[in-house]
Formats: structure tokens, C-alpha cells, sequence
């Protein structure tokens, strides 16, 4: 084993993100996990709440505590914040304040605007100062800034899924910014480990169902997200839809290109400049995986990975541009792209303990 | 229970579709199931081949046989074929020589174009007199020509879950014809009951995936039935998807409507034209739910059952029109909405065995 | 459509047994459905809360009420308790003061002792006098004292799963009273509609997992009906297990029995008379089904139905005799199970509304 | 990285337990992964067939090949044969007289008597002479004769799961030797990669079903390892199912203790002696999980992992102990134990590329 280089805590830990984090850094070679805090299960170790971890030496002893800013900011240089919107900020100032880096979760840090935060999440921003300092945390579009921030946000699990397959397009004006839609399908866990009726085996089992529809609040982050690439304030369709898997978001995007392609040499060239755009962007990128031939995004290639799939079609009957998507979407789409990050932030291999 | 006053077959009944066809046959008040086929089950009951049936003592009695056009003909006025394309017709050809009447479950006759099969299907049509005289076996749409048809073609499983949301839209004017996006979700049992690597247990469970894009065979008959309540030959982009359930599908519809909605306004009163438009095509059909409120479809409220669910938004951040729909793919979308034509055909009440 | 013949009322019809209670009360040919009753759903419609039977006029016009006897009473004259244990009695006692007939799914008079009861529910018995007035609700093994009874206690899913494959062996001093292993498996429904972190989705799917050894609450009626099938006082030993399916429950039972077999003579000759005895018990019954050859029970088979399956093997290799059941959890094991008894206490067919 | 120190190749690595194989061998710190074979996929990269490895640069680089013995051993010092029973000793054969080192998944070397394997598999033994020289692979019982060994033959799924449980309960002679029943429920992956419709999802999903009963084939390599663990030969009672998962085996052990228990104090002490016994024969294996307090076996707990949990209780009433156990079935149950033995076999920390 590699020595341990740097101490990092996680608040929040008892939701499925806060139990995937805790899986990943518990293994992470640079690492160390010095403190979990949950409420509910502060005194028991992480092997009682989660035993699928008790293998591990240290989930057997690391015992939940109480969230503490002090002493947490005593415990760890990097702190993870895997809680609701609203509650991370409260963490988040004081652990800023004391000089850890925080790594936030939640959707409090996700947005430049405050007004745009109270449109979508219904209260007032809890500490709009520091939306300017926060960098938002989608390694592949953002690696340098996240590399000196002290305050990332993580984006959320759609947010990824559809902001890995558009923006390069968007850049490189290859496709309408106005045209965007985007359905997306999720597995249960995204709903959060909450004792709910809607969420009950049987209620999801043998269903599948919209849900959110049209305003979904991740709409926010991603428009906000995709107006910058695009140069210009977009509005995107997006509808989710809740399906029978643990894990998982397939996101299927309709897009029309700025190019018409009419002939079959006009679709072919038109398909070479995506397919170079996508190189460009992503060729050399660990974790986003551009599938080629006939392959299409299937969740069970990437569950438990920090990997994306992305796949194309231009379609000539109707001139439109399909993206698919596939990712884990508390790995890629939370626990795995927060690591990822932290590894930026360290200087550490970006696929230290992601893979 | 009342008198049975028609005799029908199956012929291919080992199938998904064609067990349901069963079930729902063995129940139906009117209808005297004489003859079910299949060359691989022949001289085995029903009951054997599917024990869940076996408290029914008609399963228990009723052997599969060597499918037969002559001994067919004598055993049963009505023929339902459960087949694959390009075999139904086999068979079709001869029973409606004989005088039965034929409900082909198939794509067989689902066009007014040999050419458009070949286009799909990339066969010759083994058939193409008969076209002129196949009737699309979708109720709520083309009932009294059922009433009088010797061959029906009962409509696929997708092309119901977006014929019904839209054709009424369409014919009313109110969105335009080629702006339609339909991406749907399917159960396992659409893919029937074949053993391929593709549909096992452990290759479907856990994944979501698209599939067959961008052309779809199934695109031939949607566009063709919304060409015509369009009165303009239009083309649609769908994206089928499988997910890990049994039975259902789910389409999310994106629309652009004819006319804008800039303002409160205006999108309430496009509202009320909208829901009275739905109103009027489906307000008095017992199988087609207009969803009310802030209900959404879900494919659990209509698995087993013949109902189609629909419900709307207008979405006034993008000026476009959602519309979901539910259904469950092998009843509504095949074995049920095959017998709701049967029951057409024979004057018997149109829900008879289906509720 | 016969003419309605008894009026119906269900207490508790939120939990997935009332559900299920609805779903086969809504379509009985003979009994109409005149209230539901849910404290928490009073005054919205059983299509609101249940939109899977949106498609019956009745669900639509008919809304839930508070629970109230004395209103109760002038609905109905059979009433189905779908309460948890302890509050049924409550329900039960003034109902039948009012001269309703009771068929309560709870635990509450499934017992003769209010002892046992205390013992394995914690709590004194609600109405220890009740207890000799109620018939324990097993049509196979109870049918004519259901027939007379005002107070039937419809027995639990587990016990419905051992008992009816048990019973005719103890009887028949077939199988050794004190040698009893009861291995079963339940879909995650049998954990009620209950919102806890347990039954979520993700804490279900992909999971199985033993619950409640070695002293489950099932093993009193178990016990106290064998014993009485045996005429001694028996215990047995009970496992449930956790499975990821909606319904269903697959029992296993390990039995010695009392007649050894060393030669294949001599299992043969067993073989045919434990054949003989299942056949005389359950030969004629319409929902028990005696499995043939080498088919064995399958809970596919059973869901949605009132069947139990029924297999037995003689092991050579042990000298010990198998049987395995399935059964749909909250037809057979609880909903189905109760229109059952209410079809023999009324005089109708016994398969009314239940095929 | 360290320095990989062992050439391994992997022989049909196209099913589960080959493919459980493969992500195993890509990520395992020492041993470098040289050749896999595939009749089927000859010439495809890894990354192609399994899309879910395609983040590893060797999955992308590693073609399968044709399975050729002597090439075989030019390439890998040890080669693990993934393959059916009675092909595996094909390859088996020829490798070890090359001079590599086998570690064989099939059954075909895991019984010490041919008579037995003819008995259980319907053929002559294909290589009765290296029976003798055969270790079975289950490193917590057999760890010194691992170490040596030139053929190991690794366990099957349900026998690591009722082995490991009862094997130091019948060398402390704590239960009596006949008395052993095991109730196993096994995920679909158990079935292999066949293309076969009764492990197609729909027949698989909400079915759960005893199969192969009494006599399934794996009992042949149980009873000759208990018997030898309780020096008398001995027969069990084992009933396997399939549930609907993807992996995962959880076995219910129902065991006849040799000392009775019929007081409060007399439970207190067989219970201490049943923990110490545990405790001295798996207190420090890194593999197994003694569940402490209520704790009881739950599948999700060990999928994907190496480790099987094991649980029991003293059940008063009957005087009989129960004993849980799950694990996955193909990494603790194949692919996981195999690497394990490795680790052994090649003096690596027994732990290298297991967590």
C-alpha cells in the first residue's frame, strides 16, 4: 500500500452517495478515511450500518460521530458533504472557514445564481457569497479550476449524463441550443435512501413511470451549465423516469445539427465532425468510453464504475442528431465523480481507487 | 355464464402474446377457444405447457396441434395468428379462402404499402392483394371498419402506446406532423419468448438499454397511421428502450403544437383545448384513461389489463407538449386489443372478457 | 351479470391485502362492494388511490370512509377486517354485536388459546370470549364450519403454505408429528405497505435474506392446527426468507415419514399412498393443485390466483419426504383465501369471482 | 504497480464464472492476465465481449483465442479451465503435463472416487488417475495441501456455502453427521451463460422454484467433503431453488446438535461452545464473516465480493441449531475462491485482487 496522503471525512454517510463514497475511500490508495458522521448512527461503526464493508479493518472500528465542524476540520483536510440542499451550506461555511476543502454533494453550490437556486429549490440561497468560489465539479469540462478550488460542487446524476454527451457539441456549434431533449431513466437509488411509500420494492418493481415533469429541478444546473457551452441562455426539455434497477441512468438526448445533412456523403461528413468533436474532447479521457460499431450505453457496462458511455446516430429519415448515455449514477453521477475530483485537487492519479 | 356463440383458434399460441391470447380466450364469456397450435407443443394440453392456466379444466382438456388451415377452418370461425411476419401470411391466405375470419396479432398486413414492408421488413410481401382489405385493428380509431372485416391486422405494441396519444392531436390540428420525438420503454416480453443470450434473466435484470435506433421496424405502420390522421406524410424519430420488467411499455411524446403559448393565458386555453380535443376521441372509451390532476402514467396501474393510460403538460419553458402514455405491450398491445376487435367483429359488448 | 346478492364492506383497504380484497370484490359476480374504509385516504376514490382499477365504474364513484361500525352495519352485511392485529378485534366485536358477519385477515382470532396469543404477540388477547366463536378459515380442511360461522378468521400466508400440504399427511400418521421443516420464501408484499427503510426498492432488489428465526408469530396457528391434525401437540421448525418479488410465497417442507422405505418396493408403495391421500383430500378442491410427473410448484404459476401447487418427492438417498408449495401470498395466503370463505358462507359457487 | 510475478490464462472464459474470472485476473496486483480463450468469440477483444472491462487497457488489447494446450503453456504458468464438466479434464490433461499449474472451476476433479463422479454425472471419470493428485479448493479447510498443489479443483457455488458452515461443527462432532438439511437459493447466473428459455427473464422474474431435487449433482462432492469431516459417511438432504437475482446463494442449514439443550443455561453453553468452535476454525479468515448479535446473512451484503457471512441460532423449541449462510456465487462460490487459491499457491497475500 501506498502511504496514505491525505485525510478526507465524509458527512452525511448513511445515504446510498454517502455509501458510496464510503466504499471508495475506503479502498483509495492515497486516502485516508478518518471520520463518517451521521446522526442516526453516530457510536455504531460503518461495518454495523453497512456490512457489506466489514471485510475492510477500518469499517470495522470507524465508528459514526456526530457532525462537528471543528472537530471535523481537526480530523480531515478534504470533507465530503453528502447531505440534502439547504443543510450542506451549513457545513459548508464553517469547515471553509476553518480551512478544509469541502466537496459538496447536494446542489447548493452547483448554481452561479442565487435567484436561479430559489427558482428551483424554493428558498432563499444559504450562503450566496460563496456561489462565486465554488467550482462545479464535472472533471472532464472543468480539470483545471477544480485542481485550485476549495469548494467544489459535485453536479448531480442527470446533470452528468447529459452534460458529458452535449457540451462538446454545444462548443463546437455543431448542434441547436435551443433543440435540446433530453429522457432520462434512473434507478431507485436516486430517489435516496428514504422511507417512502414511492419508493417501496413494490411500488417500483414491475413500474416504470415519469415523474417531475416539466421542471424538473436539476433543470437549473444543467441549463445553466449548457448556456455557457452554447454561448448563448438555453432552455432544455428533460423529463426523468424512475425504472426497476438499483443503479443506473440511461439518458437518450434528441438534438438537431446546426449542419443539414441530405445526401449520404453530406450525413457521412457530417458524422466524421462529430465523431472528431467527441475524439477531441474525450479520447483521452479514463472514464468516458465513446462506443463505436454497433455498440449502444447499456447501465450494466458501467454500474459500480466511475464510467460514462456515449453513443451517436445521425438519423437521415428526420435530420436529427440521437446521443445516448449510460453511467452509474452514484458513481459517475456522485460518489466516483467527487473522488475524482479530489484526486484533481491533490495531484493524485485521476483514477486513484475508481478503478 | 352465457352461451358461447362463437368458435376461435390460435394459431402460434406458444408465444407471449399468444398465451395471453389464451387467457384471455379461456375466460371470455362468448367465445369457445377450440384449437390452440403449435408445432412444438403439439399433443401436449395447454395446461401443460402453461401450468398457470391449468385451473381452467378447458386447459386441462385442450391439446396443442399441427397448425392445419382445413381442420382450422373446421373447428373455429375466427383465427387468431400469433406468428411471426412473413409466416402469418402463410396461413391467413388459406383461412380466409376457407370463410374464417382472421385477427393476425403479426406485421403482416398492418401496411397499405407491399412497398413499405419491403422496406422494413426486407422481404417481398408474401401477400399483397390482400392489404386493400386488412383492417388496422385499432378500436378507438377505426371501429366500424372492424365491425365488417374478414382480416384485421391487430396493431404492434409500441405503434398502440403512441397511435392512441396522438392520432386525435393530430387529426384536430393541433400539433405538427413532423415534429414528433416518441421514446418508449418496454418489458422483456417484447422481444418474445426466444432463446437468445440477449434476454436472459442476467443480461436484462440490472440494465437499461436502447435499442434497434434510429429505424425501427415498428416506425413503418406508426408513420403510416399518423401519415394519414395528419392528412400529410410525415415522419416521427422513436427510440425504443428495454427495461427489466415484465410486461408494460411506457412512450413519452414530445410535441410542438400549432399554436404558441406565450403567456398564462394562453397556455390555460390551449389547456382546455387540448383536454377537450382527448375529451372528445376518448371520453366514453372503457379502455383508454385520461389521467386527471397531477397523475402520471405508470405501467403498475395497467399490467394485466387492456387500459391504456394518457396524461399531458404543456411545458411553458420550451413551448412544447408532453404526452405519456402506459399500456401493458402484450395485452393492449396485442392479445387484449385482438379480442376487443373480435368482440367488435361480433357484436358482443366491447369490454366482454377484457375487464 | 347475476344480480348482486350480499353487500360488502372492507376495513383497511390501503395495505396490499385490502388492495387485493378491492381488486376481487370490485368483480365478484354475487357480492357488491358498498364501502372501504381507510383513515388515511377518507374521502378520495378507490380509483385515486388505486388507479389500476380506474377501468370499473365502481372505483370511481366509490370513496373511502372513515371506519365507523354503526355506519358499517347499515352497508354491509359481510365485513372484511384488513387491519393490523390488536385493531381488528376492535372492529370485530361491535360489528358482530350489530349482526354483521366478520372475516377478519389479521392475526387476532386465528387462535383457540388467548395464551399463545399473549405469548407470541406480546399483548393480551383484545377479546379472549371471541376466540371459541371464531372458525379458522381454511375452506379445505374447514369448509362446513365456515359455512355456519359469523366470525371467520382467514388464516395467515405462511400458515396457508404449510398447512394445506401438511394436514392430510399428519391425519393420515403418514409423516412424524415432532420431524416438521418449514423452509419459505416470501415476496417482499407480505411486509405489508409499510413505509421502512427495509422494503425499499434497493434494500430488496438483489437481496435475499432470512428473517424472523427461529420464533416467527406465524408458528402459533401453524402449530396449533397441525397439533390438531396430528391429535398430539407438535412444534415445528419455520424459516421465512426475504425473496425480490412482489407476490408469492414457495414453501419447502422437510418430513420424515413414518413408514421407512429401503427397497424401491417399498417407495413405491409409499409413493402411492401418500398420492392416494392427496388425492382423496384434495382431488375435487378447485384451487389445490397436485402437481404430475416432474413438474414442481413454481409461484409464477399461482400469482394472481387463488391456486396453491402442491409436489412431493420421496428421497431414497435420506429416507425423508419433501413436499413444496406456492402460492400467491395475497390471494390464496390472504385476499383470495377470504372471498373464498365468504362464497361458502353465502351458498355461492366456491370459485366465485376468484377464476 | 508491483511487478506482476505470474503468467495466467483463463480457458472458456466466456460464461459467469470465466468472465467473474476475467475482472478478477485484470485487476489482480501480481498476476498478469496472458491468454483467454473462446471457441465462440476467437479473435474479439475482451473489451468487445465485455464491454464492462473496456476501462482497462489490457481488455482492450487482449483478443480471445482459439483454446490450444500447447500454446496455452507457453503463455501462462497457471491456467484456470472455466469450462463444463467432462471438457475441463481435456485440457486439464495436456496442461499439466506441459508443466503448468491448473486450477480447474468444473467438477471434474473434485471428487476423490470415479464411482461417485459416474454416479452423480452420468459418464466415466475422463482422467480417473488425477483424481489422487486433485486439491479441492476451498482454502479455509485445505490451505497447506493448496499450497503444493499441481491440480486444484475449486469448490461449486452451493457447496462453498454448506461447507464452509458445517465442516468445523462435524469435526468437533457438534452435530450429528445425518441429520444435515440444506435449503439453498441460488441466482440465475448459476445457471451459466445458455441460451435456454427457462432462464429467460420473464420466466425467471417473480418466479422463484425448487429445481433438481432430490438428487442434485453437486450433493456427490458435499457428502464425500462432510464425510471426511466427520470421519463416517454420510448423506445429506439438499434442495436447491432459483430466485431472481443475478448472483447470490443463501443457505439455510437446519442441524441436529450432538448435546441437547433443554435449559436456559444448557442453550448458554452449547451456544458458547458453537461460537468458540466458529471462532478457533474462522476467527481470523479474511473470507469469512461471523455475524455478531441480530445480525443474520443477507446476499447483498457479499455480492461482488469474495466473502460469505454465516450466522446460527439455537432454536429452543426444536432443539435444533440453524445455520445461515450467503455469499456470491460466482467470486466466494467460483471465480473469487479460484483466485484465492491462487494467492496461495503462489505465495501472494491471500487477500491480492480479492478486496
Amino acid at each position: 500500500m501506498s502511504p496514505k496522503q491525505v485525510k478526507v471525512a465524509i458527512v452525511g454517510a448513511s445515504g446510498y452517495s454517502g455509501e458510496e463514497l464510503v466504499r471508495l475511500l475506503l479502498h483509495h490508495p492515497q486516502a485516508e478515511l478518518t471520520a463518517v458522521t451521521s446522526r442516526q448512527y453516530a457510536g455504531q461503526t460503518v461495518a454495523q450500518i453497512f456490512p457489506k464493508f466489514a471485510s475492510h479493518p477500518l469499517a470495522r472500528s470507524l465508528r459514526f460521530s456526530e457532525p462537528n465542524p471543528e472537530v471535523l476540520a481537526k480530523q480531515a483536510g478534504i470533507v465530503f458533504l453528502a447531505l440534502p440542499h439547504g443543510v450542506a451550506a451549513e457545513y459548508a461555511i464553517p469547515l471553509l472557514n476553518l480551512g478544509c476543502k469541502v466537496i459538496d454533494l447536494s446542489a447548493d453550490f452547483r448554481l452561479r445564481s442565487a435567484e436561479v437556486y430559489k427558482e428551483f429549490y424554493g428558498a432563499d440561497h444559504p450562503a450566496p457569497d460563496l456561489l462565486a468560489k465554488a467550482v462545479y465539479g464535472l472533471p472532464e469540462v472543468y480539470r483545471s479550476a477544480i485542481k485550485d478550488a476549495a469548494l467544489i460542487a459535485s453536479p448531480g446524476c442527470y446533470p452528468t449524463s447529459i452534460l458529458l454527451p452535449v457540451i462538446p457539441l454545444l462548443r463546437a456549434k455543431m448542434v441547436q441550443p435551443q433543440s435540446i431533449i433530453a429522457d432520462s431513466l434512473s434507478g431507485v437509488s436516486g430517489a435516496g435512501r428514504k422511507a417512502e411509500l414511492d419508493y417501496l420494492f413494490c411500488e417500483c418493481n414491475e413500474s416504470v413511470r415519469p415523474y417531475g415533469v416539466p421542471k424538473h429541478r436539476h433543470l437549473s444546473e444543467i441549463e445553466e451549465q449548457l448556456s455557457m457551452a452554447a454561448q448563448t441562455k438555453l432552455v432544455i426539455q428533460f423529463t426523468p423516469h424512475l425504472i426497476p434497477v438499483n443503479r443506473g441512468i440511461l439518458t437518450t438526448l434528441y438534438l438537431a445539427p446546426t449542419t443539414g445533412f441530405q445526401s449520404a456523403g453530406e450525413m457521412a461528413e457530417l458524422g466524421r465532425q462529430i465523431a472528431a468533436c467527441y475524439q477531441a474532447a474525450y479520447g483521452h479521457e479514463p472514464f468516458v468510453r465513446l462506443l463505436e460499431g454497433k455498440a449502444l450505453p447499456d447501465t450494466k457496462n458501467v454500474t459500480g464504475t466511475n464510467a460514462i458511455e456515449i453513443a451517436w446516430r445521425l438519423d437521415p429519415r428526420t435530420g436529427r442528431l440521437l446521443v445516448m448515455s449510460a453511467e452509474d449514477n452514484i458513481v459517475k453521477g456522485a460518489g466516483g465523480q467527487a473522488v475524482q475530483s479530489m484526486n484533481i485537487q491533490c495531484g493524485f492519479p485521476e483514477t486513484a481507487g475508481l478503478v
